[in-house]
């Protein structure tokens, strides 16, 4: 089985300590190594180091190489621009060749790595087998608002729900989206051909010319109306790591609930997240607050809105 | 006349732009002047340079007399350890010698300084003629819980009040005590030797065994129920510059009500002090907070809580 890593984030969502120089597949602040290195070694045992592709920004090509010394220098792809997951997953299919490949994202986290690597060995039986496009399902924790679901059964995706409908779709059995796919590679030809013909075999030079569209979107939702994915559920403490919301998951709090990363002094101050990467923070008396300070930003943002965070850079 | 300012400040209230090494009275944040610059400038036309004389810290000795080169070194006098407003006056009355003497403190604003001067020679007058001392009583602009009143009919002095309390003060016509002294150097000694004899002409020398005590609990509030005091209004914009709040009168507002100093982005933020010294700051959906960078120090505090600043500090 080959594997094609999506590895194009922008840094956005956790500005200011990822920035577009350092994204946040960089970031070495879960699990001690960084996301892109965790992404690579969890497929350990199931794909060998020379089959596996990372699809990243040009410019995010050379610390990629350096990051993954054990990936040949030529499988890290450097987009010339951005153009969401339907060209990325194409060109990683075009640069993977043939046999089935797997496409996942670098921003994820998976705490079970072993039955990560179980549930991926029978997805590749399947995908081998069958003209389909295989999914996993990750059972949810929650009622996520913050990811698109599928309903297991007939395989229908479907888009990032309001609360309300989280909770049907949870009472339903319906599995989280985790954005990993794993195919022959005709497999997923065919379905770009079918649903998505600019983006049949897209290869570097075609970026120009491409338009912005997610892979879900372009191909995804169609092929899963006509019954062509087929749904594995993986119970492997599967996360997406979007935001720094993610550090209230997986940092340990004090006795109010603050979680501190580096010099944070906290008095009378509930549910912060403190991240200090350079002048020491003092929190006094707030609360529902992400702190972050870099040499050369302060982020101060409401908990509940950092969804919004790309509104500090349209300023 | 002569003058004693009192500039012992130690910094708390406005750290972390301001720290025991370069306390709030040197910053120049309101009025582009630092304010102990001020507060010896606005005696212009009433008190010589040769006349007044400044009790600060000792190590902050040298700074004070680069600030103020007009007055003359020797007067320039440092305590060894702070020991509260009644030593202070004290060691003050001592250095300044015979005459009448007014007592002010370095950290307050005075806007309408033409009507400040006017009134401090009205005080003049009177601590001349009378074995009082004169205080100026401030018309108060609202039901301030942060400073004492003093009835100006007997010169009563009362202690911070609550929110009811202070209402009902403005009601009685009560007005704020500034801290603004004036008397001859024989009544200010004569007070000290009746009620409080251990700071009777203190000098550096006696620092190490005097208690701490302000001067109104150790003099002002025993003087006054003897009819000891005289009380002279004044109308003179006068604000006591006490802490991060200062910022929301003295500076001008965004439509949200953010006062920014240096460069700020903020995004859905509301009633926010945001003062960036170092490091950009990026507010996004926050309210009511006090955001403060410098190069070693982020204060992130809620402004109902800067009354509590120096918790901050016995961590």
């Amino acid at each position: 089985m080959k594997a094609v890593i999506l590895a194009g984030g922008s840094g956005e969502r956790f500005w200011p300590i990822s920035t577009p120089e350092k994204p946040k597949q960089f970031l070495n602040v879960f699990g001690g190594e960084s996301l892109i290195r965790q992404s690579v070694s969890r497929l350990a045992g199931v794909v060998s180091p020379e089959d596996i592709f990372i699809i990243t920004s040009a410019d995010l090509v050379k610390a990629t190489r350096k990051e993954l010394p054990e990936v040949p220098r030529k499988n890290i792809v450097g987009e010339p621009m951005r153009r969401d997951t339907g060209a990325a997953v194409s060109l990683g299919v075009s640069v993977a060749g043939e046999g089935v490949i797997g496409v996942f994202s670098a921003d994820q986290m998976v705490m079970d790595v072993k039955a990560f690597r179980k549930t991926l060995k029978v997805a590749e039986k399947a995908a081998r087998r069958e003209d389909k496009i295989v999914t996993l399902g990750i059972k949810p924790t929650f009622p996520a608002t913050g990811f698109g679901y599928i309903n297991p059964k007939s395989g229908a995706f479907v888009e990032k729900p309001d609360l309300r409908r989280a909770k049907a779709y949870i009472r339903k059995g319906y599995l989280w989206n985790a954005g990993m796919f794993i195919a022959r590679s005709e497999v997923f030809r065919a379905a770009f051909a079918k649903f998505a013909p600019e983006l049949v075999d897209v290869r570097v030079k075609d970026y120009p010319k491409l338009e912005k569209i997610s892979f879900d979107y372009a191909v995804m939702e169609a092929l899963s109306r006509e019954s062509g994915v087929k749904v594995i559920p993986c119970n492997c403490g599967w996360d997406d790591v979007g935001s720094y919301g993610a550090f209230d998951k997986y940092f340990p709090h004090d006795s109010r609930g603050n979680v501190r990363e580096g010099p944070c002094t906290v008095v009378e101050a509930e549910n912060n997240i403190c991240v200090a990467r350079s002048a020491r923070i003092s929190l006094l008396g707030v609360k529902d607050l992400v702190v972050v300070t870099t040499p050369d930003y302060v982020l101060v943002a409401s908990k509940d809105r950092l969804g919004e965070m790309k509104k500090l850079f349209r300023k």
